[in-house]
């Protein structure tokens, strides 16, 4: 455990991300770490978590817990973030950022290890974000594909799980589930509204703009942004320009939260420069380590969330050549939110930073 | 009860959408007809339905069961519209099909009364079908822009309601919802499907593709049809283009199943031959007696499923400038695919018919 193994710090270690980054940590062949740190609020300090067989003790967010850090993974909230990875920055650390705090920032390179790399040594902040999960879950596929076709456009349309909004969106889908179960509802307006507030779940408590999910889907995800957009949508655009290093690439998406609890879909339109066919798109995707191909309708075969939940890769399925634009195919991709949507990338460039301090 | 008021058949009467209808009918406040005659399989035969305050007995579809039948609305599987609906028209009723028997046919309109109600008319065969409750749920809503702007592309993606597979969609669905309920499923792979079967709900069982609904969203609607193309995204293509009179129509469309019982919802990407906003869009859609609009998205004011289900209206909502395309909308849209999407379009048609016979 000397300094030629590099230290990892993991911040918001008991949060929903959190915990799936130790078992992606727990899950790993091997580490190129010394040692590794985790971090939380004062709240869940003392805590004890088993990382690698090593019992582990949380410790509490300070500015002290980032001395002799490598790289410090950040799982928290914007706010959190904002204040917090500076400091971890300032006192030598490169901090990896899940939030939204610095992704749109120009000196901030925001990285999907298998799109553009490169980017990592680009931090003049000593920060490097990690993409929003919506954004992610479709990233390795559309970077292939631009890298080989030249994407010009893209429609997306989102099945966002609950998930995405941490634990508490868990917790809320599955409280709303059992107040519906057994009923017989969804046949007339507010019947499901009514059963939740009957059940003790009034949807202002609700992290899903008030509406409820179960039984339903919900287009409104993230915060309200003007102009009838809500953020998700906008990071997708803002988000998928930054990373694909299209700066005039045009988006449109519409975020849909479903009653999924984990794995976010997306139904994707994308229009590219060059010629493109499916059998073209089916080698793209079958060369790429972190894309399985799922799609052989005929025999049922097709990505859906329940199917792909937990595993690493992204999942593309329902591969067409649409019928009435030129250049575009219409596809289908599912990819665990909390896994490559989140824990899995930070993770994955924090390994790659690893050899910098070794 | 003399002859200068039409006799109405509903063929299908005990089905799920056929149980909509009668409500539909209960619900009017006059109706044109003098008789109203039920009709279902012989295995229904013998039922009692009250009607209007009026106890019906229903009766075994036969030829005879059409004779004095002017108006006959057919809410039936494919097969059985395919082998009764001519000979309805042959013993002089005109037949309002539902099925997807008839829809392309060059010698049957295809009618949705807000947008060619003139279409009734010229029925050669004496045969009018009723769109897909897909493309039924948006059409209201495109007809009316395309009338002011010119519609000239179409990307959609669907979010689709479990009883547009009918009663044993809805009854599928509520078996899963209740075998997952309480149960801290959903992030491995594979752990929903485990549970369905361990509940005695195999998946060779399900009307959605042998992939669980509960829990999750399915990229597969209807049947497959090749190149990539699933039944429900071709319907899409193909009777937008008829119902709207644009043969070229460009249009791409992901249909996928969503947990909800009732209501079909889209997310639209519709471009135009003129300029377009957001403020021009309202005004059209406001002045749409048959549209609801709910677009406050500040306010979280946006139509869902659950909100809205069990109404006549299509709910238009999140409607907003496409940031990067030219002359392009994005919004969303919700209607019950078992009222307007199929019942309510349907009897709207067989009303519109009746001063005929009077």
């Amino acid at each position: 455990m000397g300094k030629q193994s590099p230290t990892l710090a993991l911040v918001g270690a008991t949060g929903a991300v959190g915990t799936v980054m130790i078992d992606i940590i727990n899950g790993r062949e091997s580490v190129p770490w010394g040692e590794i740190r985790l971090i939380a609020s004062p709240r869940s300090a003392g805590k004890k978590i088993t990382v690698r067989g090593e019992e582990l003790t949380v410790i509490a967010l300070s500015p002290e817990a980032f001395d002799g850090v490598d790289v410090a993974m950040f799982d928290v909230p914007d706010e959190v973030s904002a204040e917090w990875a500076p400091i971890a920055a300032e006192r030598g650390a490169v901090a990896v950022d899940n939030s939204g705090a610095f992704r749109m920032d120009d000196d901030v390179p925001l990285v999907v290890p298998e799109v553009n790399s490169d980017k990592v040594r680009e931090r003049p902040r000593g920060i490097i974000a990690n993409p929003n999960c919506t954004t992610l879950s479709m990233m390795a596929a559309l970077g292939a594909l631009h890298r080989e076709f030249g994407l010009t456009e893209l429609v997306v349309a989102s099945y966002q799980a609950a998930s995405g909004a941490g634990q508490p969106g868990i917790d809320r889908l599955q409280a709303e589930l059992a107040a519906v179960s057994g009923k017989d509802l969804g046949a007339k307006a507010g019947d499901v509204r009514a059963a939740l507030e009957a059940a003790g779940l009034p949807l202002s408590d609700s992290p899903f703009a008030g509406t409820p999910l179960a039984l339903n889907v919900v287009p409104a995800a993230g915060s309200y942004k003007g102009d009838g957009w809500f953020s998700e949508e906008l990071k997708v655009r803002n988000e998928s320009r930054k990373i694909l290093g299209i700066p005039d690439l045009k988006v449109s998406a519409t975020c849909v939260r479903v009653p999924v609890v984990t794995t976010h879909s997306l139904a994707v339109h994308a229009t590219f420069a060059r010629e493109v066919t499916v059998e073209a798109a089916h080698k793209v995707f079958a060369a790429q380590p972190s894309i399985v191909l799922v799609d052989d309708p005929e025999k049922g075969e097709f990505p859906s969330p329940a199917e792909v939940v937990g595993g690493d890769p992204t999942y593309v399925g329902r591969v067409r050549q649409a019928l009435d634009f030129p250049n575009t195919l219409d596809f289908f991709v599912c990819g665990d939110n909390l896994r490559k949507g989140a824990a899995l990338n930070t993770y994955e460039i924090a390994e790659q930073l690893a050899p910098e301090f070794s």
